[in-house]
């Protein structure tokens, strides 16, 4: 059953249009109720709002980069985490050198006292933080000022332990059947070994999911996201606008699409679109999807408030 | 004819709402293309989207107070300004002490350039600022933090100029009738005398609007709002929550009428309303205006996008 779900909350590059708002992605495990952010442009608990996501939830927040669109929308969400709804539970904000200097000089400023304790960290690039079930790498990419890229990626998870087998073994369930299930081997009254790693499947493997904030293509991007299961990668431009693209520090459709396939993930996500694309006048986004199709095909494009299971 | 303008973009309290952004407040001298904001709470770009205002008109932005659902939106919105509408006229920022240097501090760690002149001033009270048609005047409230309110008032303007009368009087139209209608007497060529003061007609009063961002009930919003044409007043809570409005320093809406009924004001308009009274419990927004409207009858509710003309 898949309960690791990717939710946009915007996928506009720059500025909010009426159809997507600046960035935001909430990277949800449902039945856990864990959620975690990737940028926060501003707007993002009004999105929030519209969605399914439940700030409550909150544990980590991830900042590709300080530009405003990735940010501005941080403290107000961290504001009415506390004093709307009361949460209670700890957040741990990820990002950029400055990003902490500018989140608690504007929370003094702003008289915002929060009722849950914030951490911030600069992050560098490595193994940021994991649990024993998951782990956060950093990678820094190719933007005008410091992006970096996080591939979040569960460790292998327990194979399914075989209760219809054990029983048929005459093995009595309890405590035993904890035993079995941590690989542990038991012997029966009966003198007979059993091991529990014959009656666990094999481990599966765990999900991962990359997320490449403001970026031109980069090795880097595609050594973060190698053999991902989900790469969301911007695609601001399409090939028509590629010097633009350089220019500007961004990626096209089809340079994000030649990163999946290097990275030979299974499923690549473009968001981060210029407006220019939704004004009626070629090329429009279908555009982005064929170009990018067209070197990998399995690429979907971001709209706000799609959810996409993992 | 009216075309003085007061465009609501936010009018809940503290966290955004499904029906409420935060505080944001457009005026717009509709003729001469001139807008003014009033508060710029997180996503007023956002609902200035929907509205009809244009951020390419900005002139001023005053800031009542730094609480986050009044001023986390001002980066973005001058960002976006500049990087997706180029608009080159200048903007001036107005607000209390600490609001310059988060601005500054915001800009240079998000990296944004601003293709436009922005100044940033502290407030005090008294006279702010003048042009030839306008001034506008500042005055401290009652509230947690430092909290100011605005009041915008148009000088008066010249009366209507008879011009039927003046060629009844054989008077020939040209640079005569401007010397006429700036009120000097001439000397007609049959010696007769003709004051210009006998054919312009009283000078007509300028418009005056008093906003008011979060305070608790004071002299100084009476003071300042004496004979305004509109007063626009927080009225967070109702009177059945007067003793959480003092601890919070906030209105309760029959406070809000006690101050327009002091002033003397023509309209009082509330805003900035507390989530609660939309739960649908009782008592709702209607219990609010109820209350307003036993104390000062000319007083109405704003919603977000709603414009009125003053």
């Amino acid at each position: 059953m898949t309960d690791l779900t990717l939710t946009f909350l915007g996928t506009g590059a720059g500025a909010p249009s009426l159809t997507r708002n600046v960035s935001g992605l909430g990277l949800q495990w449902v039945q856990r109720g864990a959620l975690w952010l990737f940028d926060a442009g501003e707007g993002t608990q009004q999105q929030i709002l519209r969605s399914p996501l439940k700030m409550g939830r909150l544990e980590h927040v991830f900042i590709s980069h300080l530009h405003g669109d990735h940010v501005f929308g941080l403290p107000g969400l961290l504001a009415t985490r506390s004093a709307a709804q009361g949460a209670a539970t700890p957040v741990t904000v990820w990002g950029p050198p400055g990003l902490e200097e500018w989140l608690r000089l504007t929370l003094r400023l702003s008289g915002t006292g929060l009722v849950y304790p914030l951490a911030a960290h600069a992050v560098s690039e490595g193994l940021l933080w994991e649990d024993d079930a998951r782990e956060v790498w950093c990678r820094r990419l190719a933007h005008r000022i410091p992006s970096y890229g996080y591939l979040v990626r569960e460790k292998p998870r327990t194979g399914t332990f075989d209760a219809a087998r054990a029983y048929a073994l005459g093995l009595p369930p309890g405590p035993l059947f904890g035993r079995l299930k941590a690989g542990e081997s038991v012997t029966l009254p009966s003198g007979r070994v059993v091991s529990g790693l014959d009656l666990v499947g094999p481990a599966r493997p765990g999900r991962s999911v990359a997320i490449c904030g403001d970026t031109a293509p980069t090795p880097a991007a595609a050594a973060l996201a190698a053999d991902a299961d989900v790469l969301v990668h911007e695609a601001t431009f399409s090939s028509e606008h590629q010097e633009r693209a350089a220019q500007s520090g961004h990626s096209t459709a089809a340079q994000a699409a030649r990163v999946a396939q290097e990275a030979g993930v299974g499923t690549l996500i473009l968001t981060h679109f210029s407006p220019r694309y939704e004004s009626g006048a070629p090329p429009g986004l279908d555009a982005l999807l064929a170009e990018a199709r067209a070197i990998f095909p399995n690429t979907l494009l971001a709209h706000d408030l799609w959810t996409h299971e993992v």
